[in-house]
């Protein structure tokens, strides 16, 4: 019998509490010594179980812990960075979703074979410099936020590039892929396994430092800026209507995949991370198998989430929505693994 | 008697149903073959008439449907896009607002006549290559969304731009705009002839691909790109309130305006559209006579309309309202056409 | 004893007085000839005192008339930068917040200060030319709205600068700040004397005319172009969560300096201003010891505000809330200056 929510304090944790506690559930937040105080800046949540490392979500002491309070642990970025996919994966603790999915979002091999049995439009990659006939990312294989990209336009740029991250110490394996010219936008589903359905509840951008605030800077003056991407934020975001129809393909399409791959499929709520072109096309980059911190922004509902459920239904409550519906129906099973 | 609101299945389609369910209207959609399962995702549609093409709008099989339906349809972007302004103008079913101003937002003379009756400030326009003195904006007749649009700051560069796109097929007449320095600000009014009133609703910030994804692109990366300006969605944005004179001027000078040259004048929904430059100056590229994208941002209110009723009122659902209004007081034939 | 809660006519003065409305205050707004139109547009405001110059508020009539309504006034940055920091100190009507603190916001000097005794990281200054050895932006002292600023980043870059300036007029000191990689965001705070606890309400980004345009403008087309930083609005922002622990410690530190250099330290609403770098570090620029226009992005509330408060509130129900809460429990005094 599921009681209470849990979830690692970081990412999404507060909406995802706050929603559980406005489906009635207990809450408690796994949460590293010292951010602890965040945590308790905010009224609905129930317990407090403090470690030093994320990792210890694994550890006996907090697993016995969990299992006296019933608890259900909602994944989110923070669970696969910090605790890692085979802890993940052996955790004794019920998660709502779908655990297998998660190495699938880690892996990069996993991830591409997962968003072309989805029928994505991806990125086109070259095997080598040579090769580059337009604007690339270069990418470092297990770069993560931005450090260890580079962009380059043909063979001289990229072994510039290269050379320069060499000289920050900087060095590996390296990837080219299309630079695809076009916006950036993060799509926020919901595949609710009691109903069959996927829902949309919103988009957002992701603001990223510094390459946001490059624009600011005059062509003149930016002498060769290389800029990061480290994700501080996230900016709201309504899609035009007509795209929409596109947005329920890409959904289904995850969806449809992630049962035939990854059994039985996702459950909850995944993210689509790419960009619309010039032609409207969407060329994906990434998915998220689990919540996204951009549903953070939507805390008190989204507009979509207000045409869906008519009141303010964030991310994290529409989670608590779903076990509850699972709970009375006596479906429970459905949406855990 | 109107009983229900219809609308094509498009652009604001849903806020202004949801708007309409309400205020406790029946809701009617007029949707394209396939697109259909976008609209049936949501709960507050109670009829769909599904078309082939939406000119069938004008067809009497359509008309006939929605005239037992006691319907009055609510026009939008898609309804001029692709019915097109002859047959939207001969409709045989009742339009909520001004059907005959929407030649003027079509037709690029009769905009700027009304534009300039309404005392914006507009760009500059320059009728020859010879005289281009600073950063402008070039646009082939009839163009749209952004596709035979380029930049140029002298004779030189406007006729390497010539060039470029005839040799991408693109040919024609050429009209020369000054680019004004500014941030882009769409601003959301609702006139009501009920009472008389211009209510600012909302602003919202279109976001375009991909030339809001250039900023992005370090100067030395861009290496000749040219943008488009396809939008995919809108951003928020609330006004420095000191700017809220001036807005409601523009507000109330194309409510004036609109009177004078296209009686009875607008009613309901318009949106003005253009730059504030660094002197806060507001110079109009634009305006739409009836609902724009932009208000899908406010589904659930915005800071605005939280100001004004104290509840989440959308444009959709602000039409809702005074449809109600006008049934109520008999002043129907006041807000229709 | 305090019945109405009053404030200058522009900034914020909607959600002020809209939020002093839903807790039961009667609200007056003083208003500019020709501005109070704006005002008039709303539901929620009881009294208008209409003068000439907002500098009036500090005349013995309107004074008198804001005691006769036994009113405390709700300081914002048009008291600044209209009324002035002397007028303001000795304004004789009650004023929610510190007033001494309001000095310190205005004067580079004090700021300074109380931004290093807050723990603040700052931008580096350099104190000649000769020192600049990366990006650099110029800044004219007493220079607002960024008119007297531009960006340099060697010796040769700056004289030009300072030649283009003197060209157009301007001269004078100027200092010269590191200019910070990073993106920019503005902090809402709420310090309750009554709790002792620090509040995040929301987060913003300002749109600023025309540096947020000049990244849509391609390399080879800006020739030249000196953005300005006018700002006409601000777009919403949700802050990575994992962020926050920081932005608490800067919230409270600047709290616990407010409090050792400026007795009783801050009351209510302020902002810190800067940017994340991509470090994931926050560079602040400057404070504002009281409420920012930004916050008018959440008068129907922020997620921030949802989460704790479980219902809609915009700062200035925040305020409003404060002071009705003081009264019940007879602690008004702890509240004003």
């Amino acid at each position: 019998m599921i009681e209470s929510v849990a979830t690692l304090g970081s990412h999404c944790a507060l909406q995802v509490l706050k929603g559980a506690k406005d489906e009635g559930f207990r809450t408690v937040v796994v949460t590293k010594r010292g951010r602890e105080g965040v945590y308790r800046r905010f009224g609905f949540i129930d317990e407090f179980l403090v470690v030093d490392e994320f990792g210890e979500i694994a550890s006996e002491e907090i697993t016995e812990a969990l299992k006296g309070l019933r608890s259900v642990l909602v994944p989110h970025g923070t669970l696969i960075s910090e605790v890692g996919i085979e802890r993940a994966e052996r955790l004794g603790v019920p998660i709502f979703g779908n655990r297998w999915l998660l190495r699938w979002e880690a892996d990069r091999e996993l991830k591409g074979k997962l968003m072309r049995e989805a029928g994505f439009e991806l990125p086109r990659e070259f095997s080598s410099p040579e090769e580059i006939d337009r604007l690339c990312i270069v990418k470092r294989h297990g770069a993560a936020g931005g450090r260890g990209y580079f962009l380059a336009w043909d063979k001289e740029s990229y072994e510039r590039g290269v050379e320069e991250l060499k000289r920050m110490g900087i060095s590996g394996k390296f990837y080219i892929q299309e630079y695809v010219l076009g916006v950036p936008a993060y799509l926020h589903f919901f595949y609710s396994p009691l109903s069959g359905e996927v829902e949309l509840l919103g988009a957002d951008i992701r603001y990223e430092s510094d390459v946001d605030a490059l624009g600011r800077i005059p062509a003149e003056c930016q002498r060769g800026i290389k800029p990061g991407y480290t994700v501080v934020g996230n900016i709201p975001l309504v899609l035009r209507e007509s795209l929409l129809e596109k947005v329920f393909e890409l959904g289904e399409g995850f969806v449809d995949a992630s049962k035939r791959l990854v059994p039985p499929g996702v459950i909850g709520p995944f993210c689509i991370e790419g960009v619309f072109t010039k032609e409207a096309r969407f060329v994906a980059f990434e998915f998220s198998a689990r919540i996204v911190a951009g549903t953070n922004l939507y805390i008190d509902g989204s507009p979509y989430s207000s045409l869906l459920f008519g009141k303010p239904v964030s991310m994290g409550r529409r989670i608590a929505m779903e076990l509850r519906k699972a709970l009375d129906e006596g479906r429970i099973e459905e949406v855990l693994t």
